[in-house]
């Protein structure tokens, strides 16, 4: 068959996967469908995390019609015994003759096992159809697997100079009701939101997200909060509902911030994270993130920590909210700081991939470009 | 007649008018064109500081055939003797029937005087046709006449996080070459540019002009910085071209800075400006610098004059360039300094009425808030 009919087959399949969008985490999204003499025979996709492939789905669905048709796939199928039998044996027991694959499987369990299995049985193998497609829609997974951390997307509320909060540190509101309802709806798409310890402290946020909506970690991601051991506020709104909070603190200060813990009203987990002169290792806090099963980051502030951010080549995705406004202040804290660049063209490119309009608010969505300069 | 007729005659003037943009300031730019039964007869508009006005010179080139005729004029015609003879009792002499005015002259001086004078005489008059665009072609002469200060516009060139310099002061370049070339082509429209003194000393700005351009003050924009004791370059390079420099500084502290002042290697101004604990009154230095004819002020920078320009409500145009990067840095300055507003809701408001790119930065041109709110 032609590339035209394989991409209009992996087309359905992939929006079939994004059925499982809000369930699977951190495992990918996959869709599958069979396909012979240019008809549907049968679909499925991957539903919840654990739970059966999208091939094993549409293979059971299509009994022996699926004999001498072709299997398309976003995702190379499965060659080994995991939480469920592997695919590639029964899609060579149920007679497929040709099998279309979106992206080869990241994971060093299966990647090429899959093909090599089939093609061994002398199954006609196509890959690639559609990749970058399947590879935007399961980036938190792709970046899990090829990085161990999670894909992080860096949100930022800014007034038209530059600031974050007031001198006062306050900060609510900066951007209008359209923008926050569109960050809320961000945060559905997360396993996890992060903020910085003084967004912690000033701003004691509540991170929440739209009463009925769906969202990863069944609608209830979870809360990474940085704290250090000077600044926790009396009783944190972070426990204002029974979401799972982690407080992330510099190792070589656990003795004295577990102290200052004594207190606090409500659960939550440590997470000791390798520090350098109390400052924090983010690649090492991304890691144990990641090895968490959270494969997609929102990390909401403040300065310090978009800095380190950054610094460190981890923002994977930008969104930049800009509020029509001024709030002056030499004081006033700002979206990214920590030491900063030192001359100009030494600047991260913030590679603007989307603007849009949001009430009175512009939005910028893009890339910041990754270097390994030091400051 | 009616008033698509009206506006098209006026319209033709008002491009007239146009053509004398860069040498009446800071008198108006008007326009006149003569017509009967729809057919133009003579035009003029005022050509420079001092000259003809621009009904004196449309009536000269009609001669005879302005009897019975129309005439169209921007801006209400003289009725007192100025630099020129009145243009009313030309007017009258000259057996104009009918008189259509696009805007009254704010000065007092004139206000209605000349329509007055042309009613006694029984001479048809209208007046307000394309007003508003007769005002914004003048908004420097309106804003004079009215306020006794120049129109000022606000220009600054940001990072996506809100840096005008990197933490070490340097901001050379900030925004792309054709911003760059946009803020040439801006300062062509001014009496002045105006530089705060971190600024001055930091950056060390040389305020170039296109070198062929056509611009206000016969292509010389003056250079208005103000300055304090402590921070004066070794050997500024505003200097490098031979225009005029005005250093503004605190009358408190004129002593220690004429000190200073010694071994600066150029001519220029001083300014002594009425200060409290050596922070300078802004309205005060507005209304010396409109003294001084100077009807268009453009201010670059920094985030300290900025905040005090905006807290006096004397931001009448806001020019944002705002580059895709980021700079970073807790220590480095930002667009908008001084104490700044204490809650979100007392944000100064950025009434965006203009968006373009330029190369790669995105412009924003508005206004900015005027509030009598105190910090």
């Amino acid at each position: 068959m032609n590339l035209e009919t394989h991409e209009k087959w992996m087309g359905l399949a992939l929006r079939l996967a994004s059925r499982g969008k809000y369930s699977v985490s951190p495992n990918p999204m996959v869709g599958a469908c069979i396909v012979k003499g240019d008809r549907l025979i049968s679909s499925g996709y991957h539903r919840e995390f654990g739970g059966p492939h999208a091939e094993r789905i549409a293979l059971e669905r299509a009994g022996r019609r699926a004999r001498g048709a072709t299997l398309y796939v976003t995702l190379e199928p499965c060659s080994s015994w995991q939480k469920t039998p592997p695919c590639a044996s029964l899609i060579l027991e149920r007679g497929i003759k040709e099998v279309v694959i979106g992206s080869l499987d990241p994971n060093p369990l299966n990647h090429r096992k899959g093909i090599a299995y089939l093609k061994k049985n002398q199954i006609r193998v196509v890959w690639g159809i559609l990749e970058s497609k399947v590879r935007e829609q399961n980036q938190g997974f792709f970046t899990l697997i090829a990085q161990g951390r999670p894909f992080v997307t860096l949100k930022m509320a800014v007034t038209l100079d530059g600031k974050i909060a007031t001198h006062e540190g306050k900060s609510r509101w900066i951007s209008s009701a359209p923008s926050r309802n569109f960050v809320h709806q961000l945060r559905t798409q997360q396993d996890a939101v992060l903020v910085g310890k003084n967004t912690f402290y000033l701003d004691d946020p509540r991170i929440t997200v739209p009463a009925r909506a769906r969202c990863l970690k069944n609608g209830r991601p979870w809360k990474i909060v940085l704290v250090s051991d000077e600044k926790i506020p009396h009783k944190p709104r972070i426990f204002q509902d029974s979401r799972m909070v982690f407080f992330a603190c510099p190792r070589s200060k656990m003795k004295s911030i577990l102290k200052k813990m004594e207190t606090v009203p409500g659960a939550f987990n440590l997470l000791p994270v390798e520090d350098k002169n109390g400052e924090l290792d983010i690649r090492d806090l991304l890691g144990k993130l990641g090895g968490l099963g959270i494969a997609r980051l929102l990390v909401e502030g403040g300065g310090e920590l978009a800095w380190s951010l950054i610094k460190s080549g981890c923002v994977d995705h930008a969104v930049w909210i800009l509020a029509p406004k001024i709030f002056g202040g030499r004081d006033a804290k700002t979206s990214v700081e920590g030491r900063g660049v030192a001359s100009p063209d030494q600047a991260y490119g913030f590679i603007v991939e989307k603007t849009s309009k949001s009430g009175q608010d512009f939005i910028f969505q893009g890339k910041i470009e990754k270097k390994d300069k030091k400051e």
